[in-house]
């Protein structure tokens, strides 16, 4: 007795990440109470979302294409006010979202889509690493900040780049790991307390 | 440095219920990693959905529209085999839906779009009592079933439903607030304890 349409748009919307059955009628049930207009539009954007957002094919981050031939430059890449000199590597585009909203990183970023995972099959040659060196060699990079997260897999990559990388001659850094800003000792787990300790700092 | 494109879909996705910024993000992120042809069908589907998607004009109930001029009149309306002398009133498409799902109601439906709220400012004047008292007198109705939420408001309404629609010589009824099936007794808040109590029949 459910309408088709209504079934259709809520096994589409469930394949989003978290979203169950329940929430996904609970956003259809939504859109249909609310202003037309947000649905239309919603529709609209989503209908040509592969077309006008696309990987940078420098650096993996996301580029908006005015026309869908366009090449994909993200707007990192094409602002020549940026360091390039100094190359930020991170995982997946959220994250370098999240580094660009703390508004200090200064440099630019390689996007490697992956980290090396063991478990999941993924070995040193599932990573773009020829392509980071070439980067590297391109731009004259000195510094390579590698932020991938503080995780098993996230470490192993960080030791991974600083092993192929380092030979050329660049410095490879990596982002501190340790207690969040606001958070509270009492309640940091045992091995972000150690990292705080290890990666201490002279005031 | 965020694409205008993907802020303006992250806004748009911001409108539904329970997502902020970070989730909208990832849903997007999401989107722009899996088969093109998601986001292009869910896309479709939401541009037309206010088309094909529109209130029953006789119960509220969400029905399926061929072509937007079409007279709307929902599947469980349109059914002949279901019994229209059994009308059970519940608040919003959600309750309906949740109804259905248990597969036991027989009769049709009437969806209020609201509940009496002397706090948000919704008196007896604001709800459909009127149309719901014809839609009684039309189909012959002989039991309301008032599934309204055991809530405040919901047992308002079901006591103002009785008091004014009583006297047309139906017979309203309520549906049962108690433990839910797999509940522990131990956990149940007191509230739903003393209703479960009040509520016992003879087995």
């Amino acid at each position: 007795m459910v309408p088709s349409k209504l079934q259709r748009v809520i096994s589409l919307l469930s394949r989003l990440p978290g979203v169950g059955e329940k929430t996904a009628q609970r956003y259809v049930l939504h859109l249909l109470t609310s202003d037309p207009t947000i649905a239309r539009d919603l529709g609209a954007e989503l209908s040509t979302l592969h077309q006008h957002l696309r990987p940078c094919e420098s650096c993996g981050n996301l580029a908006e294409l005015a026309h869908p031939d366009d090449t994909a430059e993200c707007a990192i890449c094409a602002d020549t006010k940026r360091d390039s000199t100094v190359l930020c590597v991170v995982a997946r585009v959220h994250d370098l979202l999240a580094i660009e909203r703390a508004g200090t990183m200064r440099g630019r970023y390689f996007v490697m889509g992956k980290l090396l995972s063991p478990l999941d099959g993924v070995g040193p040659e599932d990573l773009p690493l020829g392509r980071l060196a070439r980067r590297i060699q391109q731009d004259a990079v000195t510094e390579l900040i590698v932020a991938t997260p503080p995780s098993v897999d996230g470490e192993a990559t960080a030791l991974l780049l600083k092993r192929e990388l380092g030979p050329l001659g660049i410095r490879v850094t990596r982002i501190a790991s340790g207690v969040p800003h606001g958070g509270d000792l009492e309640f940091a787990d045992p091995i972000t307390m150690g990292r705080a300790l290890s990666g201490r700092q002279q005031i």
